[in-house]
């Protein structure tokens, strides 16, 4: 196929060349994300312990991509603020992403354990009148008081997440004299009542952080947050907790195992 | 408390004004985030069957919010594109988040059957080396080719998600003809290999789209998206189909059922 590198001598010869020139841009792109998502599963995975990346010529000898791709799917991972550019040392991770247990009912001071020490900030804390769709979930009469409980969470001083939460009253109120800065509302309602927790319903979502919540969680406008919504019951089948969380996208994934039968 | 309005009278009182001034914006945002989280579940939930939102005046008293909160929780609705306000109709439901299952290991046609028909568009397909961390977790040797699909999914004509998969070539071969415009891919891996699927170990994470990815999705730039990393392995134990899935943040949720004891 003869080459053209003239899209002033011809019209109709150059639309074909800023085509290609356009397609090859769309191939690249498609392969950088294919490479950025190899990277960041090893990246997760722990697979580069000593947090430098390969040279950028061995990553396209190891999959058989362009210099150019490589470049961009590094930029990628840069984007996302997982990775640098270190001038004289390379590409280094400068972010990791805490797993959250998906297959058991933890708090996160539980499921993180072994990464660092959970703290809380107490940002909001009080009795409010449960609005409907808060009284309904937790069988409480509308307009009855619950405990409202505001708390932003931090892993080893780094803002993780930011919570919302309602409690019924009736367990809420030993909660506010207790060591909520260092201690899972989980362990403790389990505490209060002398009962394990059950079960709870949970809905993931990705949104992006409004401005005042991007700001209490010290992350970019606009950042991907993981939202989880979970509704959790007392292993009676009593509910108890009803949260609102919005998880760093950049600290956290959820992990676990799903089955094909249940 | 006597009021001021003077901040230009006296610096000290200026300083205080605005420092409370501060502290009251401060308290709406986060009463506002407070409301639109309930309103959001509401939303999600179908709790607003007619598809219009209640005045503003009557959120305002069934969430005891002022009419100041109420609009910037309609705003940060608004702004995820849950919601619009139609001059003269006033806030109604535009967009509709659909619930993938997190119980079960299923398809996305199998979980959204009630809610419309997944095309999928596919964008590659064919066999290429696998990678080094393609090939561990699929346990083939490395650089020896698998199968790479790429999809674009969309429910009843909306993209929903863009699919990166990787399979076995001694089972993607006969993938090579079957009609994955129209059937999930466990599907046709339980019809190939005459097995049921038995486990997937997946990961969950929000992400920024990048650029490139937003515009196949058609999602804003920076769209907060789910992305799902999934290796699935058949009932026998063997791993088959190794996948990155973004789906668009503002159209899926995932929801299941986690236990405190395993």
């Amino acid at each position: 196929m003869p080459s053209s590198n003239s899209i002033r001598d011809h019209a109709g010869q150059g639309a074909t060349t800023v085509a290609a020139h356009r397609a090859r841009r769309r191939l690249r792109a498609d392969q950088a994300r294919q490479l950025a998502d190899l990277l960041r599963h090893q990246l997760l995975a722990g697979g580069f312990p000593d947090g430098t990346l390969p040279h950028e010529t061995a990553l396209a000898t190891d999959y058989r991509a362009s210099r150019n791709t490589v470049r961009q799917a590094l930029d990628l991972l840069r984007a996302e603020g997982l990775v640098d550019r270190l001038p004289g040392v390379g590409t280094v991770v400068v972010a990791q992403k805490y797993p959250h247990g998906l297959d058991r009912l933890m708090g996160l001071a539980e499921t993180l354990r072994e990464h660092g020490r959970v703290t809380n900030e107490v940002r909001t804390m009080g009795p409010a009148p449960a609005p409907a769709p808060v009284a309904e979930r937790l069988h409480v009469q509308p307009g009855t008081d619950v405990l409202y409980i505001e708390r932003l969470r931090r892993l080893n001083g780094l803002p993780l997440s930011l919570d919302l939460t309602y409690i019924p009253l009736d367990i809420g109120t030993a909660l506010l004299g207790a060591d909520l800065e260092n201690t899972d509302v989980f362990r403790l309602l389990e505490t209060i009542t002398g009962k394990r927790l059950g079960h709870a319903e949970i809905t993931l979502e990705a949104v992006n952080a409004d401005t005042h919540s991007a700001a209490v969680l010290q992350a970019p406008h606009g950042a991907a947050v993981l939202m989880l919504e979970r509704l959790t019951h007392l292993s009676d089948g009593r509910p108890v907790d009803l949260e609102f969380i919005r998880f760093r996208g950049d600290r956290i994934t959820m992990s676990g195992l799903l089955h094909r039968s249940l």
